[in-house]
This record gives structure tokens, C-alpha cells and sequence, in this order.
């Protein structure tokens, strides 16, 4: 778990220590030095820069990622509509050494949103749920009732003791568990109609980097080059 | 783990979740309401708030967590100089239900340094070892050669896959192992000699809350109460 300040973003760099295959889940483009440094130090072979959904907050590290290391490839959701190497869809793995990451579509925040989950112990769930908190709903073909039956469906029916790794914290927290946000996640623990209504009242300022991170995520990340 | 962005603390809740009988280590004023909130909601009785060492970058949260959870004990090493509820001294333990914290003096930062070890698998190390990096020997009694045989005698002798968490990182790394250190420390890998000479000429500037921070410390966390 590495951790940017500027947007509060969690990127994860998993590894399989034998096979030294790695995947690297919502890498920054301001924290790529930082993260390719780790990749090249601990000797690991990157195969995916995977996006959890098409970010608005920050520009994804992914381009520069497959820049440093030429195997490397670009992963989004089929639905995200953003451009990438490789697609997946719900129910597909990501394999890496031994070990597999599953693929559960969880959109609401975006139509593209993706939970990726490590042996039903450990899951990544970008911004469809945050700890104590979930992603906005207001842009982005968000949805607050797709987003409910997403984390309802999706992750609550994880394990309870299946910790989960959100994509931001902004209080400084860094990690909670299902059983954790099934009793205590302020707003999902709510009934639908109550959510929706409180989503659909958020009155959340315009994403500071939007209008930079959009156009530059929808092809992993570099806008100024054109064959990427 | 817990983390503060103004000093770029860690802080770190360990509970046994059957007894929920639990410990916080280096606590920071600035976030108690957080911290003691996320004790509240997991329902855990705080035993101890541990501080590794006299901090000079932040003040400590014991003080008020002891207000907020009136059975919790504020804890320092012997060696410290701190005034706390309980001392610790080397080869002695901190239990919390079915766990127990091994302390371990580190010196060299400060005089009353100390890195807790759970089961030998996880240890906090404080500002004795930092991710590729260590805490400054400049002042409150510092010394790179006592810091040297610190790291080298009390934690590289840990297992090579022993995680390590650091009391501060200001790059977003989380967290670290024996073997990555003992081969990627960029200041622990030279020889003794070296190791002095870069430590005695980092030139750093005077951390910028020691003047509020240590006389608070050194009485775990509040000044302008007599009682505590």
C-alpha cells in the first residue's frame, strides 16, 4: 500500500514473492518515480497497471508505468469506455505468479468501476467503497442505487473478516474489513431510498482535477504523446 | 495503521478482536478524535498508549486518550526520561488478550528509543528504522553509532520476513521488511564508519514543533493540566 497526498489516493503493488510477477492497482503519475523505483528494487516483474475505474481526481501512472517497463500492460474494466491494453469483465482473473486477482464489476461511482479480489481475503475497491464512506455519484454516468446493490452485492457478501483497501482516505486510515462496513459504513448501512436521497444531495465541489485527469485516463494516462 | 499528514506520523491500533483488549502506539494529539472514535466503534478497551520514544516532531495523544478511556496507562521506556504511567525496559512484554509486545531498546534516535515486536512477525520500529531511511541523530542525545548497533543487533536480527512499520514515512510507504532493509537501507547498508560521517553532516533543520512538542512528551501529551 503506497499512498499519494496530494489527491489522498491508495495505489497497491502486489507481488508474488517466488515468481517475482507483480500487478500495480491505481499507480499516480506523480508517484510513478517513487513506484517504479520499489518495482525495480525488489526485482519484479510488472504485468498489469490495472485502473480500478477511469479517475477524475488524478492522472493515472499507467503510460509511464509501460514506458519503464516495456511488458507491462494497461488494464480497465470493458465498461469503463477508457482505452487500455486489456479489458476485463466480471467474474475474469488476473493471474500473477500463484496468485489470482478476480475481477467483480462495482459500478455506481462510474459505469467502469471494478473490486478486484485476492483469494476472497483481500479486496480492492477503488471508489465504490471507502472506509466508513463510498465515491461520489453526481458525474461520470454515476448512479447512488446502481452503487448500493453494487457494494450490497458485490463486496458485503465477501467474507466478513475480508479486509478491504479503499482508493482514498482522507483522514489517514488504511485499511477496514467487511464485517467492519457492513455495521458501521455511514452511508450504506442506510436504507436505499435513504441513500440515494443523501447522495443525491452531496453538493460536492467539481473534482479540482477533473478537467485534467478525464481526458488523460481514458487512454491510461499521457496526453501529449500519440501512440500510447 | 493510522496515518497523521502534518508530521507524517504512523500510528498503530493492535487489538486482540476475542478479547478486545487493545494497544495504540505513538498516538498523536492531532487525531485522537479519530483514533478514539475507531475504538469506540470497534468496542475495543484500550490498555495502553505506547509511546516509541519522546517525540520532537508532534505531540502525543495519551494524555487525552487516558481522559477518554479512564483504564488506559500511558507507557514509556525506562530510559526516556518521559514521565508515563508504565516503564518498559528491554526483554519485557505488553500484553494485550492473547498477544504480547516484545520491547526491544533501540537507541540513537533518542536515548529512550524502543521497538515493539509482536510474536516475531511485525515489529514497530519507531524513528529507529525508517523505510530505506532512519530517524536523525542530531539532538535529544542522539548517536549514529549507538543508533548503528541498534538497528543491527535489535532488528536486522529479526527474521528476514519480519514486517516492518516505521513511525514515519513522507514518501506514502507503508510498510517494509528485514530482508528489504538489511540489502535497501540506503544508510544502514555502509559500513560504520560512513554511516557516522553522513549521519553527523545531514544538516537538517530544527523540526519545526520540538518546542511545543517535547516539554509536552516528555509528560505524555499536555501541558496545561497539572494532574496529569
Amino acid at each position: 500500500q503506497l499512498f499519494e497526498k496530494e489527491s489522498s489516493t491508495y495505489t497497491y503493488l502486489l507481488a508474488d514473492k517466488k515468481t517475482k510477477e507483480a500487478v500495480i492497482i491505481d499507480p499516480v503519475l506523480e508517484t510513478v518515480e517513487r513506484d517504479s523505483r520499489l518495482v525495480q528494487q525488489l526485482e519484479l516483474k510488472l504485468l498489469y497497471a490495472v485502473n480500478t475505474h477511469v479517475h477524475a481526481d488524478h492522472v493515472t501512472g499507467s503510460s509511464r508505468l509501460k514506458d519503464i517497463f516495456p511488458g507491462c500492460k494497461s488494464v480497465l474494466s470493458e465498461a469503463s469506455g477508457g482505452k487500455a491494453d486489456h479489458y476485463v469483465d466480471d467474474g475474469e482473473e488476473l493471474r500473477f505468479g500463484n496468485f489470482a486477482l478476480e475481477v467483480r464489476k462495482t459500478p455506481g461511482h462510474t459505469n467502469g468501476c471494478m473490486t478486484l479480489v485476492l483469494s476472497n481475503a483481500v479486496a480492492f475497491t477503488g471508489d465504490a467503497l471507502l472506509i466508513r464512506g463510498c465515491g461520489r455519484t453526481d458525474f461520470q454516468q454515476g448512479s447512488a442505487e446502481t452503487l448500493y446493490y453494487s457494494v450490497h452485492n458485490k463486496i458485503f457478501t465477501l467474507p466478513d473478516d475480508c479486509l478491504l483497501y479503499p482508493g482514498h482516505d482522507y483522514t489517514g486510515q488504511t485499511v477496514t474489513t467487511v464485517e467492519e462496513e457492513k455495521k458501521l459504513n455511514s452511508r450504506l448501512t442506510k436504507p436505499l431510498p435513504e441513500f440515494v436521497e443523501l447522495m443525491n444531495n452531496l453538493n460536492l465541489p467539481y473534482p479540482k482535477q477533473i478537467d485534467r485527469a478525464l481526458p488523460a485516463n481514458l487512454i491510461c494516462g499521457i496526453q501529449d504523446t500519440s501512440n500510447k
